[in-house]
């Protein structure tokens, strides 16, 4: 119905997540009826992006630099070092804001059925780190899956190999949360990891 | 926290109409870490979309043909001229599928105060049609809006003028609507413009 460049920009549109049909073509009349220079801007910027972002050398998070700003920042404790499936996993530990070392991006988590190996993870550059002598901890928090804890596991192993120690972050009942609306899989992880109620006595 | 490169193009995509920080921040890292080949179409189709599409000389509806698929289609009743605001609104007749004539977009309506005048809703070019002797009516499909109401009585005018016919489309109860979930305007209108029932004796 449109014309032809319309359409493909109503497709290209559809691949963002969360766009179907209707808020493409939205999303389409919006950028050439009410601000073509908001979309020149964001079809320049998204071009410069998918061209120069790559990884961090030492952490693999997503950036255009060759070292990350917080592989650089030289106020972050460098004995510590919390490993994630994405860069996403990253911002969410910043904004809790009580996490003050370094990270280790694996983009990921190990899925032998999709292909994806400890090659894929970056689990040489992880190594690196774990035989560089600096590191005291690694904080495993991939996700609570069941790739997420076979990962977990596979990278808490390459630690204990190297004599670092390795701890994975508490699964729960999230604070703030009723039970009655907590799944039973988080109900019995909950359970299964109570520690010892102290009394201060 | 992001690169500097990545909070650009978090920012960019914010210029997307019902995308805000979480949803721009879900797509930056989508395009980045799941999808490089469909981020780099999307910013080339957009780049191309921005540059090349225009208005049709013949009916103001978004192409980068000088004259649209629809203008241009042979079997489209020349003798009447359906105008509206939006190519959207094309789309959206074009699905009813009970018009065959042709369409004329506005791209707005009046609205002095944000200086939208005649000028920019190519009234010009409207009234060329207007004189050119083939058109039998004009059919005004603004919205029935203050403003799309305004607009309306300034174009039946302008075809009054020059002799042909003028038509509004009928507003009222959507078909299948239920009375008590319309609003009170659209209640009060249709009870207005209430038509008389045929018994068909
Ligand atoms: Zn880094
Ligand atoms: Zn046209």
């Amino acid at each position: 119905m449109f014309s032809p460049l319309i359409e493909d920009l109503i497709r290209a549109l559809r691949c963002l997540p969360g766009v179907g049909p209707k808020s493409a073509q939205r999303m389409a009349m919006y950028l050439l009826e009410k601000d073509r220079d908001a979309a020149g801007t964001l079809a320049r910027t998204l071009e410069q992006a998918v061209e120069k972002v790559g990884r961090c050398s030492q952490c693999r998070t997503l950036t255009e630099q060759d070292v990350c700003a917080l592989c650089n920042n030289s106020r972050r404790e460098r004995q510590s070092m919390c490993v994630v499936e994405t860069p996403a996993d990253v911002l969410a530990i910043e904004q809790a804001g009580n996490y003050h070392g370094r990270y280790f991006v694996l983009h990921g988590h190990l899925s032998p059925i999709d292909g994806v190996g400890p090659d894929s993870l970056g689990i040489d550059l992880l190594e690196q780190h774990l035989a560089g002598g600096e590191l005291r901890e690694l904080i495993i928090a991939t996700n609570p899956t069941v790739e997420g804890e076979a990962t977990a596991q596979f990278i808490a192993e390459r630690a204990a190999e190297r004599g670092v120690a390795v701890s994975r972050i508490a699964h729960g009942v999230p604070i703030g949360g009723e039970l009655e609306y907590i799944d039973g899989g988080t109900l019995a992880h909950a359970f299964n990891s109570r520690t010892a109620f102290s009394t201060g006595t």
